[in-house]
């Protein structure tokens, strides 16, 4: 297999978007990423989109050929595939074009991820989202995204002795850090007190637990780390790329505070990229809701089990901290458009190595990125780092 | 890039299986591929799902991870894909595979596809399925499947002078071929008066031009062909699997009777495996509707356009013709479960190739697969040979 480097990253806005479409969303980021990486439509030979239900929110399935088609390179019949794990199908679209590009199948690969969320009311969004988990056995008896982590939270604090304020540090760090990036759904500093005296979800969670309902695109370019410098100045090595599936019902995990996917595609990729845990500078992780924060960074194994709660409120996942944890906000602030999310977290983890990070700079040379479908059902992490 | 064989087939009777559920169908079909390989189930790697719409059809997003679940497959944490390119899922699915075994990502890896059509009522049937095409260009304007198809038909018809029994002839070879196939979904064989007289569903397409709704699962195992053996005497090579995209909308093309995604698809194949059209034993291409397979025919290279019918008056394409088409039935007879047909293709040339295909046997060294998602915005086409 091929050593792959990310050649060109775009990102749009996240937010409530409704002055555009789904195509478009995907359009806006594609662009960008090949502005970026100094490259035309015609250069790409492959496209991998991860997109969870646009089936649903805009009735339209065969993403993957709409989005090249309005990409402008239909007319070059380049390949183009949707894949789908719920709110890791980003991290599904990256993972394959590695596969990709390492293989030989193809030098330059897009991977992008795209969601349109807000075109349909909430309580079919609450609906939508809860076919990422098991609908026969979870969905039909009346669970929700929100309903399902509060379960989690709820054994975790009583299991661990977490407080509840240390649970909302996670919100408050993560809306500090998308204070300061421009692509954030919510670029506003909070308090305890905002996530403590919020609207109550489903018990302990409360609205400043949960990550927002947000339309927005991602795309990152790969090609051969050997052709990287014809494209830019500043390539950014993929050190390794995992994936690992768990039960899709909560209740069929052998402890539902540890996401055994986190752990195995952890240890995986931590194998494929040759690094242990203290050369990562910096992690993304699948926030969708505080308490996913706390486990992903113990199930990934940068501290033990029931102890990263106690890690944030003494500041250590901060951005000043010595494991910066969701520089961009997480899905927290930055906002959470499904498919998108896995490919934002590359964007970020990108941006930071090559020290275009602006106020939200951090120093380092390898970062990791995990993102996570349903409760826990599929995760995928990465690692980049610098050339 | 590794040679990769196929190692082991299985594929559930097709049809109206209200006796099963959606995740039911998947284990089936992939128990039947464990046992034709002599696997269990902790020797696969990794797993492809080709799915459409469960998201729209059962609710359930998140199919990967659902189908390594119900497989027993979740304690090893497999990796589970779903990919999405509407009525060429499968195709997709079966490529990614291909991908991942070539690349030396895994060994054994599965490709399946699967759909549960019949949950809902016809009329959403039509409205998930038009979600295969444009839906602000197309289906808000009302178009379905079978009238965007029609169009094709009117002007291939009339610019090339296709007789409506010529047309009909399609249907007829393909339910002859269905009678001999014990999973088809339909096993009767009908005459040129069954399509004839059939009602007319989209001007001048009638039932019996139409394939039909259907429920059902196929799933193919994949190694290194140097390690093929290891599980069965009958390996057969995977020569290659291409895929193209096209506009999403037909009115977007340059031609509505050519499908340019298949053409590329085609010549791209035909490339990779390095072998010539003479040298293929027969075809499974996509007839979702009878003028579909005319237009692969062509445009796969086997013969002008325009040719076609008479080929299939003619009896070329027949069981017993020089060039036999869609020996399972194609989609026609054999049913259409839309994610799972391109694997189901791919399983019909197998046990070809291996002379298990009993009344409806072949003689041939090489066969080839079609597989079309939408009107031909995207294209997966394989070439499998005997070793």
């Amino acid at each position: 297999m091929r050593d792959v480097a990310v050649i060109g990253v775009g990102c749009t806005k996240f937010g409530e978007k409704w002055d555009t479409s789904f195509r478009n969303l995907f359009v806006e980021a594609g662009g960008l990423a090949l502005e970026d990486g100094n490259l035309s439509g015609d250069q790409i030979e492959e496209i991998f989109v991860g997109n969870m239900s646009a089936g649903r929110f805009v009735e339209q399935e065969h993403v993957g050929a709409l989005i090249a088609d309005y990409a402008g390179l239909a007319t070059d019949n380049i390949p183009s595939t949707r894949v789908e794990a719920a709110c890791a199908s980003g991290g599904l679209a990256f993972r394959q074009a590695y596969t990709t590009v390492a293989s030989g199948m193809a030098d330059v690969v897009v991977a992008a991820g795209v969601e349109k969320m807000t075109d349909v009311g909430t309580e079919m969004t609450t609906d939508v989202l809860a076919a990422a988990a098991d609908r026969e056995w979870e969905g039909i008896a009346g669970a929700t995204f929100p309903g399902l982590y509060a379960m989690i939270a709820t054994l975790y604090m009583d299991r661990y002795g977490l407080t509840r304020e240390q649970l909302a540090q996670v919100a408050v760090k993560n809306h500090a850090n998308g204070e300061k990036n421009p692509n954030a759904q919510f670029r506003k500093a909070i308090t305890l007190d905002t996530v403590l005296q919020s609207t109550l979800v489903a018990d302990p969670l409360r609205l400043f637990d949960c990550s927002p309902v947000t339309d927005g695109a991602a795309a990152v370019i790969l090609a051969p780390l050997e052709r990287a410098r014809e494209f830019t100045d500043t390539p950014v090595r993929v050190l390794g790329s995992s994936q690992a599936s768990s039960t899709i019902a909560l209740h069929d995990r052998r402890d539902i505070c540890t996401l055994d996917a986190t752990v195995a595609a952890g240890n995986r990729v931590f194998e494929m990229a040759k690094v242990e845990r203290k050369d990562i500078g910096f992690i993304e992780v699948h926030d969708c809701f505080t308490i996913a924060e706390l486990c992903a960074i113990e199930d990934l194994g940068f501290c033990k089990k029931g102890e990263a709660g106690k890690l944030t409120e003494e500041g250590v996942t901060a951005l000043n901290g010595s494991l910066p944890v969701n520089p961009s906000g997480g899905l927290k602030a930055c906002g959470h458009p499904v498919g998108a999310t896995g490919i934002k977290q590359v964007y970020e983890v990108v941006r930071q190595l090559r020290g275009e990070a602006e106020g939200r700079q951090i120093d380092a040379d390898i970062g990791m990125t995990h993102n996570v479908g349903g409760t826990g059902a599929t995760v995928v992490c990465s690692i980049l780092g610098r050339v």
